[in-house]
């Protein structure tokens, strides 16, 4: 009989819906008669390279499966782990050694850049040995900083999280008269899409966030100061989205511009974010209320403001991935290919995973006001689809979110 | 004919029930025969002073009043004005000349210790000089600080966010294998109550957070260090709820600790919370991965997580307060009851205002571990009915929480 089994692993940051990448590839790889036994890694390659994973028919009941649509992190587990660059490392066979023991005929690793990277190692160590195991990626990250894909799977659930989040202090911020500021620091390091997403939080013209700022263009305070000052006559509460990795003209972090935040009793070095230091330089320079808000974690594992859309596409994409394996496929990466945006309407598509892994797409400057501190009508038209649609998360006994995990 | 109008008001921080107990009062006055119009002050009392309200009837549309419910923030604004001590000063006559002009027989405001204060003076002014305008204050606060109430609208849904997001970030950190520690700063500077929510997420014993500091107790680093390394015993990724206002046997707030964490490049004195001062703490002395996440503004703003009990209570207490005026209460707060935990059943009553303004109940130390890094099983009997039912918020053609706000 030649049935081969699957296994797949999950690595990188969490988002709302690796999960849901996760049960489209195993609900359909169960789905499939030519697969055998489905397999997940525990705490990815470096767990499996430890002999650690699970079976998920002996896992899981039937009805358990469809919990992981609804529960946010890593169900399998993650690490960061980077396989060695010299496909000649005694790594590699030792890990090929493994799959032929559990009879592995499909790889599917769900991750961004860096697990893109390890798809194309295996691919290629694959290919260079003659192994026939296909290798395919699963793409995931709420940075949406993929290349060759429109979108990624957890950018639209974050997406939805940081505009409702944003309009909700929005509101916090308006019941006061008294001039006020306040920053949110949103995660993105060179990518803004995150960031830019503040910007679906306004219900009209000149409603906050009056400004936005992406790591895709340079920071000049003084710029920000002027503008923050020019915000006052629209409204007097001004709220301003801020990437965490806004730098100035000459590529320094804001967030270091506070050297001197630096040491705790033990003199150790301290660092804020860039919008602490932004509190600061408002209330300072400007003599008004100012205030910062980390929007931290939750961007990536809140279940709460899932997006419907980013959801369906997660497990659309898994399933895809599963039956173009089948198909002969490998070395590739399940992506989005848009075709229309008003409706709305994409299709799956395979990219070269060595054209995609170890680069980063970052926000068009076309959807960038001139003066960086916002983004046009093309990014709206862009994210808005994305975010579409709440999702029901099922509750347990206790009346909080019921999210399954590992026993 | 004797109709008298009724005018309300919101005052301190919001929550996300302030304006469902709004709706109560509004909706219940203006089913009221013997009540004219329904007026809402802007901004507190300091609005109102400055001329600023508006007619329900004309500012609403009758299913508009609904959105009220599901809308976080202060519809009416807010404002920090305390009125002064001395009752023969200016300002209460022309408050109540105010009054008088808009015909007000019955005086409402929405808040916390502050505005039972302003609750609390007016009645006592009314008393004074004669005037039978009839002054209810209605309870807020996320703190559940009030005195003479078993607990406060506004905290239901806070401990709720509180409780889930706390189980939320801990999925987040069960990713990695790595031993690490997690820190969640959470709302709080005297009362631990919503610090204490935290403990809600834990769905097994020995599940996160395996820490919870409060300030009714005094901290100690040391301790805290000591049982962080013993709680890696039952967990590599060790969660702990801190309240903001937590303090050593001194006094001294552990967020002041860090006071060389004091100058940005202006020469300017920041200040980091605690949990950022803890996560350095952890990281240099104990030597793992370390992270804080500080709740923010969204425990008081999040719709996302609204306790459904919660924001019932809050509206029948609206309900309640203007019946209450209606047969002739006045220098009264509306207040909680509760008559069994096991079904839980709570009813309404009255106290005296003086007896609750600027005063706070605290968590009991009873329902506090003995060394004082949890909360004991009387705070779940106590909390868990409280965070009970989703609440569906209603969405905007953008697909996003579609809150209501003044024109």
């Amino acid at each position: 009989m030649n049935r081969k089994n699957l296994i797949v692993g999950q690595s990188g940051g969490p988002t709302a819906v690796i999960n849901s990448s996760l049960y489209g590839v195993v609900s359909e790889a169960m789905r499939q008669e030519s697969i055998g036994r489905v397999y997940g890694m525990l705490n990815g390659i470096e767990g499996f390279l430890a002999g650690r994973f699970l079976d998920f028919k002996e896992a899981f009941g039937a009805d358990e499966l469809e919990k992981l649509k609804t529960t946010p992190g890593a169900y399998l587990g993650s690490c960061r782990y980077k396989l060695p660059e010299d496909l000649n490392d005694p790594v590699y066979p030792l890990l090929f050694r493994k799959f032929e023991e559990l009879e592995i005929g499909y790889f599917f690793y769900i991750g961004g850049n860096d697990s893109m990277d390890t798809v194309s190692k295996l691919s290629r160590y694959a290919a260079k040995t003659g192994s026939n195991i296909r290798v395919i990626g699963e793409p995931k990250t709420i940075d949406n900083d993929l290349v060759l894909t429109d979108h990624t799977p957890g950018f639209g659930s974050a997406a939805r999280y940081v505009a409702s989040t944003v309009r909700e202090i929005t509101v916090d911020a308006n019941v006061y008269e008294t001039k006020s500021v306040t920053i949110i620091e949103i995660m993105g390091r060179h990518a803004g899409w995150l960031t830019a997403a503040g910007a679906l939080a306004r219900k009209h013209a000149n409603d906050n966030p009056l400004l936005i700022y992406l790591p895709e263009t340079a920071f000049d305070q003084e710029a920000f100061l002027a503008k923050i000052e020019a915000a006052f006559e629209k409204n007097p509460n001004v709220v301003v989205c801020v990437s965490e990795g806004i730098h100035d003209k000459d590529g320094t972090f804001i967030c270091e511009y506070d050297n001197s935040v630096g040491t705790d009793s033990f003199g150790h070095k301290m660092l804020a974010g860039c919008g602490k230091y932004l509190e600061n330089l408002v209330r300072n320079r400007l003599n008004v209320k100012a205030r910062s808000v980390e929007l931290n974690v939750s961007q990536r594992c809140s279940a709460s403001m899932m997006s419907a859309t980013d959801q369906k596409e997660a497990v659309l994409a898994g399933a895809f991935g599963v039956k173009a394996a089948l198909k002969g496929e490998t070395g590739k990466m399940v992506s989005y290919v848009r075709t229309s945006n008003l409706p709305y309407r994409m299709t799956l598509g395979l990219e070269d995973v060595n054209e995609i892994c170890n680069k980063e797409k970052t926000v068009p400057l076309e959807w960038i006001s001139q003066d960086g501190s916002d983004v046009t009508e093309d990014f709206f038209a862009y994210a808005l689809p994305l975010i579409q649609g709440a999702v029901e998360i099922p509750l347990g006994s206790d009346g909080l979110p019921d999210f399954i995990s590992r026993k």
